[in-house]
């Protein structure tokens, strides 16, 4: 029997990266007649192309028997459960490498006993989990001890072939036809069910539920805010018109076969002109018209990582930003450890400026001033400050283990002044770095302030400009007390410790299946913030209100169609990048 | 019986491709024990570490039966003799692809005649040439209906192992040891002994045999003139000090395992500062102090094609210039056809601006004004011009089959204005094309006059501003008579036709070997053009000097230590880019 909590726990590290293998939490409860298990989202996905397509079989002199039916299978699990952590190509990031210099000498034995029975480092428990049979867990650990073949690529034929207009920009309305305050709508990903709800901030209604690619991991509005790009995790991007009645996608691509970033031109001049997203794989960034989605540019982020100069052939794009100070992109690579300045101001005289930061390179946001970008490096336990205005490396600041920041949150504190604050997956701690060279230089670029939050397994944090409250999800954490909960700090009076507010106990849904509490995200006026209690596919999700002054239950969103609630953008807070 | 003549024909097009199964020609009259057949900078080639370091066979379910002997022994001769054609990864470029779904439906039989015999398009004749057994062509024949694997990278770690400083850069002396004008050093490829020869312009004497990588590609001085750096075809770089009374080597590196291109930093403040290099293999070019070739940074080449943009796994990098108007490389990127202007001024935060050309970019030269970089995009027959200080693609110029300028040649006609010219491999056509956009609209960036020369396989042309002889090669044209003379043409008649010099008739070594000649060079003053008499590597070969004025002929230097002469470079004309 399955223990879908179980499952949830285990898959801490591996949603904390993104890996496809969390696309499985929970499935066995729908049943369908043509994928038995699966939902209507991850079925979706499971049309990508797969490695087998390729039809290869790249058999290692010294690996064990497989045969194709065996070695198409695992290919297939793979790249669908493995790939998220260990790499398409197995060079390992989350996850260890597993080519086969490293498993042969495992031998087929040891390799079973991972897989089924998993590891207290964030490896699932595939086998006592349910999710593979014995049979599965064989073939792949025999096809594990054999060389990693790289999925098909996705070039710009495949990325024009998935190209649709379903509104050409010319027939689209000319102003909004609706009553709703678009900067206060909020985009939550529903993310097994593959769609993302669009909310009134101030009526809490739900004004439209879109389909969208699976699991969507962002939504990003364009610069004035019009359009919302959501990107999946199938790499697929729906571009949603807010100025419609009810809003709809008008154009989607996709560009690649796994994907985590989307992003919009923001510079004076070049307000909602382009897109920009980046796929896990194929390896590499894709320009696009900002308004229709037209592919214009692939750029590969093949290459040579930071520290030690040897070629990688799967780095991974993580967060993109658009810079305030210059027409650029700014891109992290994962597995390089590089951030690259992408100029768009001559998109056929492309200009790429590479910084080097530290492996692997996640996510990160603005420092309250928009000139300097703080990205976490996961495995190196620091965070690397891009300054975007002079274009360079500013500090690469250590903190805690496996810094998760999201995007941040900038605080104004008295003692140090203005800070930016990220809490971490492996551990309680919640770092304060000083982002304020010029008034407080001896504050700048130092962890100037550790608090001690509830527990580790932390995804989010997030404040204000106009509040005093930092809000601290612990989302991964095993003990269901701490996750389906949030505490939330005092920026005047950090040595107060935190207040415990019982979200999911607020929302209803705390007994009523694996309700987790993940992502605090505020309303354009900053005086409430949502939270997501998210669930299983078939059990109640919720969104909650929390008043940020009185830190009172404000209001249940409890409709059944909001299903598997996880991120929440808000517009204006999204487009300004406040937080 | 192995028909030497004829092999140096069938090889025009590896030639001019500077392929690896050009290493070969003449091979067999020479024997050593330990490998027999080879010359001593063949070994020196052959110690390059293959893809059989990997001891993975990547086989296809469809391919035929293969052991894994005959695999280990294909994949040695594929590199060395086949991938300058068709690519490591057999993705084709001037051969054709030979992946296994181009190989497969041809089968074994057909492949074996290929192979064997060769074709009128370029294809050398492997088995009837003596070259291949028969036994090795049925394996190669099987070899390639199965997955390419790659060759083993070559990251920093590799590099800084091969680099060796043996005069420090405060050891060196700080004035000129001897009596020679350094800017009137020639340094000559001597291609199959792995040796640069050092002869004093004035005096014609050998001042220098120095040791270097195989068939060093070409001779760039240092910005000063100083420092002479040599890449060999084993992507060997030699730093030759010319201040000691013996020239030598004060430092080496190797930087992959084949390589074309070596330069270095030429803009005002930077002068001798950096060196870079670009290989073939690992897809790469790297940085490096132009003190002491320490490696800096390395990049990858690999990424999308500029027309399909589809990912392509072996981009080589060809021809690569120094920009006078900028910080920067101009690097010449083949299969993508793509050229990157690489920003040195921050080294840590490397800016490349990717320009759009065409397939497959190959070399080029300046303009008179040292703005515009002509460069070849050879299966496109055009011209790409690089707008060096605007940092844009100018024009992109249709020409005749198959350019191959070298760096071309720059002359001032009354009726065109200055006009800078290329030959091809493909035809009897030598191209003019007018290049001053501002006095001559009409013409620049326009094919405005084409000669017809004595013939195709002409691999360079030359001319220098004090003179109106333009000379054209026609090295690898079968005729022995065509390939053993060279045409000249007056700049102030260009109708008039060209007259041909006998170049290997007075070296007096026309008849005893399979002599060619190739690439005209002008000394520092202007009035002599110096030419290579290339014949093989234990028959006689020749420079000889030509009186440019009289076109008479003015000293052959047949020293026996001069084997198999090819590329000449003149430190005066190099360091300024005078051609």
């Amino acid at each position: 029997m399955k223990n879908t909590l179980g499952r949830l726990s285990a898959l801490s590290l591996v949603i904390a990266t993104l890996s496809a293998g969390a696309l499985y939490a929970q499935e066995d409860e729908k049943k369908k007649t043509d994928h038995p298990g699966t939902t209507e989202g991850e079925r979706r996905y499971m049309g990508a192309p797969h490695m087998t397509d390729a039809g290869e079989m790249t058999l290692h002199p010294n690996g064990p028997e497989i045969t194709s039916a065996e070695w198409a299978e695992s290919t297939k699990i793979y790249f669908e459960r493995c790939a998220g952590c260990h790499g398409v190509l197995r060079k390992g990031a989350t996850g260890k490498p597993l080519t086969p210099d490293v498993t042969q000498p495992k031998g087929t034995a040891y390799l079973k006993v991972m897989i089924d029975m998993g590891t207290p480092g964030g490896m699932p428990n595939w086998g006592s989990s349910g999710d593979m049979t014995a049979k599965q867990i064989d073939a792949m650990a025999r096809y594990l001890q054999h060389i990693p073949s790289p999925p098909p690529e996705f070039g710009m034929k495949e990325i024009r072939d998935s190209w649709k207009v379903y509104v050409k920009p010319e027939d689209r309305p000319k102003k909004p036809q609706h009553q709703y305050d678009i900067d206060n709508i909020f985009a939550v990903t529903l993310r097994d069910s593959g769609q993302v709800a669009l909310i009134d901030g101030d009526s809490k209604d739900i004004i439209a539920i879109v389909d969208t690619g699976y699991a969507v991991h962002i939504s990003r509005p364009s610069s004035s805010g019009r359009y919302i790009f959501t990107i999946g995790r199938d790499a697929k991007i729906n571009m949603i018109d807010l100025f419609m009645k009810v809003p709809k996608t008008v154009a989607e691509i996709k560009i690649g076969t796994e994907a985590r970033s989307v992003e919009t031109s923001k510079y004076k001049g070049y307000e909602d002109k382009l897109a920009i997203a980046g796929a896990y794989w194929p390896p590499q960034y894709v320009i696009m018209d900002g308004d229709d989605l037209e592919p214009k540019k692939i750029v590969s982020t093949r290459g040579m990582t930071v520290d030690t100069q040897e070629y990688h052939p799967e780095p991974r794009v993580a967060a993109i930003v658009a810079s305030h100070q210059h027409p650029e992109f700014i891109v992290n690579v994962k597995e390089t450890g590089k951030v690259l300045l992408v100029d768009y101001s001559k998109p056929d005289a492309l200009t790429e400026t590479t910084l080097e930061a530290a492996r692997f390179l996640h996510d990160g946001g603005w420092d309250s001033t928009h000139r300097y970008f703080l990205t976490a490096a996961n495995q190196s336990n620091k965070i690397a400050v891009v300054d975007s205005k002079d274009r360079e490396m500013e500090a690469l600041v250590d903190v805690t283990k496996i810094p998760h920041p999201g995007r941040g949150a900038n605080l104004n504190t008295a003692k140090y002044g203005p800070v930016w604050a990220t809490s971490a997956l492996g551990s309680n701690e919640i770092t304060l770095i000083g982002t304020d060279p010029e008034k407080h230089p001896q504050q700048a670029w130092k962890a100037v302030k550790v608090l001690e939050g509830q527990g580790g397994g932390s995804l989010f944090v997030k404040t204000h400009p106009k509040s005093k409250n930092l809000w601290v999800d612990t989302t991964l954490n095993p003990d269901a007390k701490i996750s389906q909960s949030v505490a939330v700090f005092n920026a005047d009076d950090l040595d107060a410790g935190y207040e415990v507010l019982p979200i999911a106990e607020w929302a209803g849904v705390a007994d009523k299946g694996p309700a987790r509490v993940v992502q605090p995200e505020y309303n354009k006026a900053g005086d409430e913030v949502w939270f997501s209690v998210w669930s299983g596919i078939d059990q109640p999700s919720a969104i909650v209100v929390v008043d940020d002054k009185t830190r009172k239950l404000k209001k249940v969103i409890n409709d059944p169609r909001i299903k598997t609630p996880t991120g929440k953008f808000n517009v204006y807070n999204t487009k300004h990048d406040i937080y």
